[in-house]
């Protein structure tokens, strides 16, 4: 059995969204599961000097642009949210709380959110919508709204961030594939062929 | 008749050399030419604070990667040079003198340094490799040697530079298409749709 596909993205991320509406079925397509890694560019800003894509001159404005004809040309419901980009630290950890009780279930929470977010304008920083829409999504409102208070799961998402970084993740979406890494949603191309013939 | 798809690249950018190996024919299956225009991302830096690939934190490691896998998935040939990457002045000078002279002979040689530089290893900051290139295309090269020690192709350069930023370039390769910008040859399938569909 392969070992899974990890999928890294940030919540604020247009480009982590367009990928999150396709790695599973692509995947599946090469009998592959998919491990998503939500994490937060602010922490890999830190170590990179990196600065959030919107607020960049010259290709800040490209951006935006882009956002939305990329998502015209996938053929996917987008509109950038007034707030924007926004803190994802709560989407985050509620997703690998989530996660630890059921993996399925934390995913389609983190389509939805992506979802909320990107499509419909809802702002996902704010912690009343994440425990709505992970109550919709099946999860227990009142638990996942204390464990988002304690320190474990701030913990786990510094690790995971951590972690991220180790493993060289810089942007959003991020894709390791047997280790190979693959940033963007525009190497979709070579990530499908990649699967295809194992490596070129 | 439509107006030329201008294409923005610096001589010292692997992505840059991946669009010039098919944007004329690219173009012209949609019957558009192509005006290309060579620029110095460090001009661009300079408005833009931004800093050369290869030396970013974590992104530097992988675009190096991503530079030779990308070739690979292109099927074109290309070894990241010893020295990466170089000063491209001297030959952006070179190519604006001979574009004065005959468009289409600035273009082959600008294709001919991308491929010395990129597949041959050879390093094209230097004059005397400009003007070997150059001259193996037809140019005089006593009188581009001249034309390099002076002030008024510097000066040309200078203005490129500086139209290229007024019109939003901040990287390379950038395509320009009735006003449409396309930063990246990861964006050549939106290019290819829009030239096909004029636009989505």
């Amino acid at each position: 059995m392969a070992e899974p596909i990890d999928f890294y993205f940030d919540f604020s991320s247009p480009y982590g969204y367009f990928m999150a509406e396709q790695i599973d079925a692509l995947a599946a397509a090469h009998g592959r599961s998919v491990r998503w890694r939500p994490f937060l560019l602010g922490a890999v800003y830190k170590v990179t000097g990196d600065t959030p894509l919107p607020s960049k001159p010259l290709k800040g404005d490209y951006s935006k642009h882009d956002f939305e004809r990329s998502a015209r040309f996938l053929g996917l419901a987008c509109r950038i949210p007034d707030v924007f980009p926004i803190g994802t630290q709560i989407a985050a950890r509620a997703f690998y709380w989530l996660e630890d009780r059921d993996a399925a279930e934390a995913r389609r929470f983190a389509l939805a959110a992506l979802r909320a977010y990107f499509v419909d304008g809802r702002d996902i920083s704010q912690q009343d919508a994440v425990l709505d829409i992970a109550a919709a999504h099946g999860a227990d409102r009142a638990a996942l709204a204390e464990a988002l208070a304690g320190d474990e799961i701030r913990d786990r998402l510094k690790d995971e961030c951590a972690q991220a970084i180790a493993r060289g993740v810089f942007g959003s979406p991020f894709v390791i594939i047997d280790g190979e890494p693959f940033w963007g949603v525009d190497r979709v191309p070579q990530i499908v062929r990649w699967l295809e013939t194992g490596g070129f």
